[in-house]
């Protein structure tokens, strides 16, 4: 029997200051962590307990469709350099050295040691297909580790690994994990939303992404009532058609004085046309690493409508570069000549690249602009734009794509409908991988006919300790983070049981019997035997987020006791007799119907 | 139900001619673990299924005493620094800096993390005693990775930390975790033995280790039948009296020439007496690190009796050193001007320390010289030695101290019994640490009068893969090394049920049948369908440790089966009928009869 009394649980009435979200000050002011340095978290009794359940879930349903392993958070350098990733990984990598000067990482992932071990035991498609997990700390350099638990620079994961014979093995293990993930979301009782990711950077085919609505969030998902969710890294839209501007003159472009006339609002202004009618022109510098760890540059423009925005992600994965930054005033020189404000696609350099460099300029097109005629640009030359710009007729481009961010309001790609934009957290991504890895570190089997051939890998995660803090976000949301109550299968305890008085023999005694009968009946029960004001134990209770209280207090006389029920927000008087019998089915009840993920 | 066709089991004929301890050889053979590097080891499905098994165990009878934490491995400098350890822990910590330059280091034990939860939330003498474990991956720069899982840089702790009012609280909860650690190894199905340990270096005041016998430990135990045990590091005998030399001349201190005596046994044969009456002299350099991370050194002399070996943990925990080294001729020149050989106490130069520098010379006389008389000792001169020395009348010393070790056959200290020196491996070890960290980082409660007091502490410790790695070498010493047999609580899998031949449909039914039965009976069970002649199978499932094996075989169509209990030896038919119940009962009552400790 677990007694308040003998137990460490440190609640604070405040939060520290500098704790903003609702899960980083109620993890604190629960007692369930307290913090060691930036990113860093020590787990106390009621958080490492609260953890401990959710991993027991995330295990029992893992195992039902892979097998366990265990892999060293500490790596030497020598095969993260097999597969590249050695510099690829960047400063988000901790590296060290041993006493002997070897260099050795923490591993943020295990693709790398998984296909180290696949490369070196398996030999024929007999011992395909492979699921192999694990649950395991992993180590990540956070530039700005904050909001608590949602972005530290140590933390649980579950991942896990397939290998298969063929993409239709590939279909069947990432299926397996997908249903997995629903049923070990639902278990923990979030309100999950399954959606589309961006899979692009990693070279993988499929991928997709769990998430929990909150403010708390860094992901923006779209979404729409017909069902339709997608990372806003990887939503699209359908666009209404534009009505096209007449042409004046022969139609083709015209040199138009647009003195001050540098913001697009201003642009259509002055032409009387709506932004979507104007050329937006972005410039960047992409970025990409080399093999031996150096940064190679090369401009990639962007053009797209005047009241689209680029969304980096896209652009990143069409112009194949991993990062992007604005170009600076020189670069603008170099490349358009005219100033910010008054760039266009007309006149545009598009320099060579010099001998045997792959990087020359790239220019990639909105797809929306796919088609337009009679538009407005920048015209490469202060205080003037051209009208009459048709793309295609008076400029090209290396590529056409989706680059741009959906809005708010747009219509859903498949229904229609509008598209709804919010916050929301990641707990796991599920990612049909390909043969990144196994082919650039060498792993083949034999195939049915004897001929060698390289299976084919899926890359699957779980955030322990994110579906803790979705959890407790969600949960909050309610109160406005004034306290929360977890599912009863991941809350440190299911039921507290809470005597008002300890002065008074009769309730100590109800409270005690009451707390067993749960235990015996398979409850994790609380009991609060504390010598504290009823007030103060209430709090206490509500604060560290047990879904169920049973208050001992003065019905007991008449053979009564309180029964709150903080997931439904209602509270009832239930017979003493009867209440640890009725409490318990309803604890197995909720076990038993988990939430339904979207 | 677990099917052997459809896991990851990669045994091996031979192991890797690199692994040396019959464990490290059957770990690789049986497929529980694969190298990534030295010291460093994945373990897959079967060695992680034995680790997590293990796991339960050490958590449910933990949680019997103490609440789990889970605290960083990746520790800020500052919070090492308020105890001194930053540097004392030498070059056996990994340290690495983040991307901002500023110093971590991974943890390789946790005093330093709970003293300073204990500063920041203990007040009052109410709130203890506490007992605070987690079970929680160490890193440590081993120099010398080696012996498979015994001397690892990563590897899985059970560490506890008690925090008590005073030293009856401490009592107590040393106590508590001495228990929890008998029933821990017990439920582990080890033979283990609670031995004396050293706790003069760590500043603590008792401590006691939990050892497996073994040859391929590396530490060494004395005891005796009366139940006597000790680590060699910390145990003593009874010495038996020596028959004192006659004096010769005025029995004062008498130069005589000894050319060409100077090993121990020639000085002996030399002057017809025992080794026990010639003074052996040690002469090291002792370390140690002063706060800014420096070491100095200082001389530190032992002398003994010629037929006794200076126990070197003993011997710095007297001198005050953290290591010693042996001096060089520079320096045996400087302090004794005689060479080696012939070096001695009478006319050692007991050199000052320079102003302020606290390194004098150190001389430590051990207790077996306490009192002798007419002994022969080097003359610090080449060719010569003096006899009738008398320590106390013809030189002194520092300190008068046990800095021997015991040797086999010697006296035990408590019943005088002849003792046994033997290998042994440790898996845990348990030690009242004292008010080193509470004192060092400033940690107080109030006590009951309202004074501010330093809570005293005790630290506590079990190696994980320690208990997996001394099971494995205590059973596979019965086959010289071929195979192991692991208690079912510990096991991947407690029985195998082997189909001789999948080919024969009765066969497989029954198999099924047997398999499926187990599993309800809540046995954990393996069936081996794969499509393998029966040989290869038995192999296999020896190779991997479990206990108990079910043959179907041909006996089926008689009813009958083979039951082979690996633990007893013992090989017998059971009906088919009956087998499942049967070796349900076994496992069961193996369960709940633990293994006794010694």
């Amino acid at each position: 029997m677990h007694r308040w009394s003998q137990l460490f649980i440190p609640t604070l009435r405040e939060a520290p200051a500098d704790a903003e979200v609702a899960s980083h000050k109620l993890l604190l002011r629960a007692g369930y962590v307290r913090q060691l340095g930036a990113g860093i978290y020590s787990y106390l009794f009621l958080g490492n307990r609260s953890v401990n359940k959710i991993i027991a879930i995330v295990r029992e349903e893992m195992d039902a469709i892979g097998q366990e392993f265990l892999l060293p958070a500490l790596n030497p350098k020598e095969v993260w350099e097999a597969s590249g990733r050695w510099t690829g990984m960047g400063d988000n990598m901790f590296r060290l050295k041993d006493r002997k000067g070897a260099e050795l990482c923490l591993a943020m992932t295990h693709e790398e040691i998984m296909t180290d071990i696949a490369r070196k035991e398996l030999r024929s498609y007999k011992q395909l297909p492979q699921i192999w997990y694990q649950i395991q700390t992993k180590f990540r350099d956070e530039p700005r580790p904050k909001s608590g638990l949602l972005r530290v620079r140590q933390f649980i994961m579950k991942d896990s690994y397939s290998f298969d014979i063929d993409e239709t093995g590939l279909d069947e293990s990432y299926r397996k994990h997908d249903a997995a993930y629903r049923r070990i979301f639902s278990r923990c009782g979030l309100q999950f939303v399954a959606v589309e990711a961006d899979s692009g950077a990693m070279g993988g085919s499929a991928s997709q992404e769990f998430m929990v609505y909150t403010d708390a969030g860094e992901d923006l998902i779209a979404s729409s009532v017909s069902g339709y969710a997608a990372n806003l890294e990887k939503a699209t839209s359908q666009l209404t058609p534009v009505t096209e501007m007449e042409p004046t003159g022969d139609g083709t472009p015209e040199l138009v004085h647009t003195p001050g006339k540098a913001a697009i609002a201003d642009v259509a202004e002055f032409f009387k046309i709506s932004p979507a009618s104007d050329i937006k022109t972005v410039a960047y510098m992409g970025q990409t690493k080399t093999a031996d760890g150096k940064t190679v540059e090369q401009p990639v423009i962007a053009f797209l409508r005047g009241d689209h925005f680029v969304n980096e992600t896209k652009l990143c994965a069409v112009a194949g570069v991993s990062e992007l930054r604005p170009m600076v005033a020189e670069e603008l020189a170099l490349y358009f000549e005219g100033p910010a404000g008054y760039l266009g696609p007309i006149g545009l350099k598009v320099l060579p690249a010099a001998k045997g460099d792959p990087r020359a300029t790239t220019v990639i097109l909105d797809k929306g602009l796919e088609g337009r005629k009679n538009m407005v640009a920048g015209a490469n030359k202060l205080d003037y734009h051209f009208r009459n710009v048709a793309p295609g007729r008076d400029f090209t481009w290396t590529a056409i794509a989706d680059i741009r961010n959906v809005n708010e309001g747009e219509p859903c790609p498949i229904s229609g409908q509008p598209l709804k934009v919010a916050k929301a957290v990641e707990i796991g991504h599920i990612f049909k991988l390909g043969r990144k890895y196994t082919q650039s570190m060498g792993a083949s089997v034999l195939n049915r006919d004897g001929k060698e051939v390289t299976p084919i890998m899926g890359s699957y995660g779980i955030g322990i300790e994110r579906i803790l803090t979705a959890a407790i976000e969600s949960s909050a949301a309610a109160s406005a983070g004034a306290s929360y109550a977890l599912h009863p299968a991941i809350a440190p305890f299911q039921v507290v049981v809470t005597i008002t008085n300890v002065g008074d023999a009769a309730l100590r005694e109800a409270g005690e019997k009451v707390a067993a009968a749960l235990e015996s009946a398979g409850v994790d029960v609380l009991l609060d035997d504390r010598d504290e004001r009823a007030g103060v134990k209430f709090k206490d209770a509500d604060l560290v987020g047990i879904p169920y209280r049973i208050n001992i207090g003065r019905g007991v006389a008449e053979g009564k006791v309180e029964f709150v029920d903080r997931l439904q927000n209602q509270t009832s008087d239930l017979a003493l007799d009867n209440v640890a019998r009725e409490v318990a089915a309803k604890v197995t009840s909720a076990l038993h119907n988990p939430v339904a993920g979207m």
